[in-house]
């Protein structure tokens, strides 16, 4: 590992892996000493005052063997602030700082959009999403998804044959999850690829999905929701979307089936009502370049978003609708059970009575915000408010 | 028929059925005279410009003969301008002249929607039509639809056990059509109302349902459309329903559906989602008098408008989608058809290649603008431009 660029690698690996130290914390970091080398020494010597709220640093050794082992397996490493790092993903305010690629890691920097859905699809809703990412990959975009069952594995299928997809996954890459799309993975990797933000060896569990989540809804120019029930993960991956400006589509379906309701809900939250391709052809820029998300500020992450879509040729109706039911609540709760001694998550979502997903969602959140940080063990902690 | 309000609704029915008198034309006629007696008087003496392009004038005895016969029937004559007639009509620029009701005529002022869709419906868009109805039934506003198969029969069934709802259709109150809907018309009578604009004994024929859409656009305050297919008649309702400023509903369905394919396009317009009542008695504003429709000068016919459901969280998309197939063409090639001579409304429609439906709401748009008139034997004429 003489290479100076293999060296940053290596910094960047043992920063990322260090337990406490998040994509925003890693970012501030850097910002703060300047490089990731910098930042690194500072760390060492114990002489930042970060260094206190973080475990012990990840170890020169281990990050070189999960180098090594990466490499071996043919993959790749990908850095924030090195070349071949995604713009798309570069420009969010809690950017992955590392990212490990089985397959063709250029394809994460192509024209591309996230297709997410329930696991237990209808048939109908099968059909769409491997026909929407089949005929997108015809005009040469991309399918970024989940590689879970159903939608996810639909939509890879589509566009796989056009060697136009990319799953983002929680675990590490030699943890394919579920076990039954391991072929699946394995045939993405040599078609398209395959990329996390986990090490390897990483067994995916719920804490590790908001990060699966933020690749698929960082990495497209617009996300695609065909099928998602109220509550369920694809929801999260939608609004995780909208907070990065991208652009949010969902597939209408019957009222009467409750696999369609979160996705439906969406169209009345303004998503781009979406029957084909041209839906989201129309929408996405030629380029990505062209879109306007590098240089825009962060957007705030935004609850009790009144969902009332505009009548375009009617006059805008007086009353919007009611909010739906409170996240700032859950919010409040998941704050107020939250303390600066590590609590078991899995506790965390006994006491609020809500989904996993939605309590990860708010977890998550907040440790992009700097407010907590993930322990080993699925603990979760409050960090001291800056003095 | 000595009384004098009598006389004054036999005035009315004898302008309104005579060839050539449109909604417009008739609503000219009153403002220029002062009154219906006085506007009759003159077209006696052949003393008014309008009177060259109009046909005979309905004699006494037929009107007075229509209304016998509609009261013998049970039936009530509701005119434009009297108590009794519904004020969400009365406001419309082109209001019906007069209203044949058979039933409870007061239903015809109840807060009310039009719940309107396909024939060839779906089993689900079905259940979807009933329950709509008989939930909005249940918090006391009333349904009124086309008295079609399909969506329309659902919806009235729905709302019928709670005597609430109301069928309009295109045909005189003798002439129920379908005929398989004859029983069910007959206790929507007993139940409910049965509104037209047209005389006794008038056998509906297409160019008689845009009035009939008319009818169920502006009775209601807001418009619910449940799988309409592209280019069906439902869609023409909507959009009267939008051009008067009613509030548009769709229920979403599966794109795979062709059923679904106009209803869904509705909701890339704007219209608002539908899923369950709720949806809806959420936009209805709680008194008829309380909705700002009145004093409101008419919107206009808009064409090509753009379809773009506003994406309520991200930020406002950039390139408006293209326009729909233009409609605005159609007017123009309708224009250049329709000559001073009277011509066949089939074979308008032919020489145009659009569907009938297409045609007769561009027609019925042109009698409402007081540009052309309906003849006697399905007729159509250029009217002389104003001197």
């Amino acid at each position: 590992m003489t290479h100076p660029d293999a060296e940053t690698a290596l910094a960047c690996l043992r920063l990322a892996r260090t337990d406490g130290i998040g994509p925003v914390s890693y970012r501030k970091l850097i910002r703060t000493h300047g490089s990731v080398e910098a930042a690194l020494a500072m760390l060492e010597r114990g002489a930042t005052r970060i260094s206190r709220t973080i475990g012990p640093l990840c170890p020169r050794d281990d990050a070189l063997r999960e180098l090594e082992r990466l490499h071996a397996m043919g993959g790749t490493l990908l850095t924030h602030g090195q070349p071949g790092y995604p713009a798309l993903l570069a420009a969010l305010p809690d950017a992955p700082p590392v990212l490990s690629v089985l397959g063709d890691a250029t394809l994460l920097c192509a024209r591309m959009v996230g297709i997410v859905g329930g696991r237990n699809a209808s048939s109908g809703g099968l059909r769409m999403a491997e026909s929407l990412a089949a005929l997108l990959a015809a005009h040469g975009v991309h399918t970024v998804s989940g590689l879970a069952r159903g939608i996810d594995g639909a939509a890879h299928r589509g566009a796989m044959t056009a060697g136009r997809t990319v799953a983002a996954i929680a675990g590490g890459l030699d943890c394919p999850y579920p076990p039954e799309h391991a072929a699946l993975q394995a045939e993405i990797a040599r078609t398209g690829a395959v990329v996390t933000e986990a090490a390897l060896g990483t067994v995916p569990q719920a804490r590790h999905f908001p990060r699966r989540n933020r690749l698929i809804a960082g990495l497209g120019l617009g996300c695609v929701v065909v099928e998602a029930a109220l509550r369920s993960g694809s929801l999260i991956t939608a609004r995780m979307a909208l907070d990065y400006g991208r652009t949010l589509f969902a597939v209408p379906g019957s009222p009467l089936d409750p696999r369609c309701r979160g996705s439906n809900d969406l169209l009345r939250q303004g998503a781009v009502v979406t029957e084909t391709e041209r839906d989201i052809l129309r929408e996405l820029p030629e380029t990505i370049e062209e879109n306007d998300l590098f240089g825009a500020p962060p957007r705030p992450v935004r609850h009790n978003a009144a969902p009332s879509g505009g009548q375009a040729l009617a006059p805008l109706r007086p009353d919007p609708a009611p909010p739906p039911p409170a996240q700032g609540d859950l919010h409040e709760m998941v704050e107020g059970f939250l303390s600066f001694t590590p609590s078991p998550v899995d506790d965390l979502v006994r006491r609020c009575q809500f989904s996993t997903a939605a309590v990860l969602t708010v977890l998550s959140e907040m440790e992009i915000a700097g407010t907590i940080e993930f322990l080993a063990g699925d603990l979760v902690v409050r960090r001291p408010p800056p003095a």
